[in-house]
């Protein structure tokens, strides 16, 4: 048994402005309490911070939802669990898809036996509801439409309404991934009708990934205790899953703990700004960077009125080469962005101010280095354009701002 | 939208000594790689974490396979992953049950859609090879065996050599949990002939839970590749987690990046220590503990010639509560021991030395805490005879080893 090269003392990382689809920046604090010393899963001590993070939870899903807890694995897990509970061999299920997100979905309830109807948008465009409602009217008796709130392959936005007024109709669920817009933008579980809605930690909540937040409703709960087969999935199994969350306190698995003490902080520090202010932030600096990259000579990809405020996907321009912009930005100033994948790969930049990373100076940042790099390409953005169109939007806001402290909750170390 | 209670500024948690059955103790070291700035899941730099990390665990595997990989979820996600990529619905798999870990591969096989048959074997005792050769000479054509290692519930060492051969000679795939016995005892992939072997990180590596290394060997992607149907769980999809963590590095899902700093730190720890070393730090120190134990009045439980060195499960003397033996240690000494599961609820307890946790203050620390809780409870144990013993089998460990620094690599930090 020979040892194998061990690597250098210590990881050596360089340190990124994380501005791509995700993971996004993580506050300092977030990182401190996920590197406090490990207790046991059952503790006592840990079994109340599992109850502040519920309660902090369905804040940020504006639900008073019983069924609220964080999956143990990364969204697409939150995506799995969202789906093979709710479905069973031989169910119609309706999937929209306009994007990479979208197909997965469809991809999982071929899995989970599901017969998969879809509903395409083309990329870079919502769901047509008009299409949905043929389509639910088409399958009576479907079990389920799933959708994607916040598209990340296209920066795309569905409005979830609409939708949800048609799910209820035809008595169906609505299953809805917020993996990017969970605290981005308003996910009103309750007021909107969700009844089973999933997201990622490593998005707007700012922590790193490793935790998918789920919630059900009662009319989701009714059909999971309808079941008449066994959920597929062992790990992601809800009602056992609830058993350990809820107040059974029944061991399933050994919940990640350091990562539910980060999701816990990356919560509070969303609490202590508000949902509102923290939605206004994204909107500000989404608006700020659109404006820029405009005014650079540059087109948005996604359709006007339903891009995500806080993912930006852009068109890469003609004779200028995706990659080598990006390892630009990452070698020269630390940026990661983001690049297209399936139909886009290539063609489109996304660029995300999720979370902590929406702040000003990242915009900023992003845009000047953009500038630089576009440059060695051959593209000319006007000179500075980029930045002094950003800065219009910040002093336009400003502008019309309230003042600082005039109402809501403060703006918590930011 | 109204705002919930904040909770309070901090985390502010108790600092325990973890000896029950994980989580262990983690390494200040890997606690401080965790709490790096996150970087991008396709980023240069974390790729190259990625593959030391791979590197480091063929070393703790000892194995030259080339699917290696940490599974995105706790050690359970590494069962389900190892039982639902080569299991087939229709499937003959045999199962050894000895314990609560036994019993949820037997759960996850018939939600996979094999045809299970059980091995059985009574709580606290192993597999009789005998009854295994009788199973599988009956069920020509099963795809698979399937045990636990070292199962945590009973404290049982499992031997895999025997069965290994039997499997081999039949022609089925031998996949075995290592959740707690990888890094603690050896696990010789190559050399004993284990074709898929799964582990989690917060047993004998010492890391918080959240990832479960896996390997599977030539054979095993074989059955992989001659699959008819899809995989059931997109999430823990093998051949696509393997073009992300292999060398085509194609996105899957979003890794959790602070999670694989974590283990890369973690093993490094192991490689600096040398198996060999650490395997030997918790042998002496499983021995320490239970001649303390025994010199107290208290009986191990699982059989002789057949114990986890640092897992020792221990029976409840007649007349002490369990719980309020555990409450006291916890709340009086801020030592986490186990309990029993299922049938041995109530009965045993389970006291770890895993990982970090195999400590010689910790063995003092642990006996000298439950000589008091039992006294609390009317139990005479005679006073020091359990510190008396343990201290005993440390001076006869050094009087037969060999001087330090003659022998194998440096014990690193330790």
């Amino acid at each position: 048994m020979t040892l194998p090269p061990v690597p250098p003392t210590d990881l050596n990382l360089p340190q990124r402005t994380l501005l791509g689809p995700g993971p996004s920046n993580v506050h300092p604090r977030v990182l401190r309490a996920m590197s406090l010393p490990c207790i046991g899963h059952l503790d006592p001590a840990f079994l109340e911070v599992m109850n502040g993070t519920i309660d902090l939870l369905r804040y940020v899903f504006q639900t008073e939802n019983r069924l609220v807890m964080p999956v143990s694995g990364t969204g697409s897990a939150g995506m799995e669990a969202a789906l093979v509970n709710f479905i069973e061999p031989g169910d119609t299920v309706i999937v929209g898809v306009s994007g990479l997100f979208g197909e997965r979905m469809a991809d999982i309830v071929g899995r989970a036996g599901g017969r998969l109807v879809r509903v395409d948008a083309p990329w870079g465009e919502p769901l047509d509801p008009d299409e949905v409602a043929t389509a639910l009217a088409a399958h009576p008796g479907a079990k389920a439409l799933t959708v994607v709130h916040a598209e990340t392959s296209t920066g795309v936005l569905q409005p979830l309404e609409p939708l949800a007024r048609l799910a209820r109709e035809h008595g169906c669920l609505f299953i809805v991934d917020t993996v990017t817009s969970l605290a981005g933008v308003p996910v009103k579980v309750d007021e909107w009708g969700l009844d089973v809605v999933y997201s990622g930690t490593q998005k707007c909540l700012s922590c790193p990934p490793g935790l998918a937040p789920l919630t059900a409703g009662e009319r989701a709960v009714e059909v999971l205790k309808a079941r008449k087969t066994k959920v597929q999935s062992w790990y992601l199994d809800l009602p056992m899953l609830v058993s350990y969350w809820g107040t059974e306190r029944f061991y399933h698995h050994t919940a990640p703990v350091n990562m539910v003490f980060a999701l816990y902080e990356a919560l509070r520090l969303i609490a202590e700004e508000g949902l509102e202010a923290r939605f206004a932030r994204h909107r500000v600096n989404g608006e700020a960077l659109l404006a820029g990259v405009r005014a650079m000579g540059l087109e948005p990809f996604a359709r006007e009125g339903y891009r995500v405020p806080m993912l930006l996907s852009v068109k890469v321009p003609d004779g200028v080469n995706d990659l080598e912009v990006r390892k630009d930005l990452l070698g020269r100033a630390n940026v990661e962005i983001g690049g297209g994948l399936g139909p886009t790969k290539g063609r489109i930049w996304r660029i995300g101010l999720l979370g902590h990373s929406a702040q000003r100076e990242n915009v900023l940042l992003v845009l000047a280095a953009l500038e630089a790099a576009l440059g060695r390409q051959g593209f000319k953005a006007g000179p500075g354009a980029g930045l002094a169109a950003a800065e219009a939007v910040y002093r336009a806001e400003m502008a019309t701002a309230p003042p600082a402290g005039a109402s809501g909750p403060k703006a918590g170390g930011r």
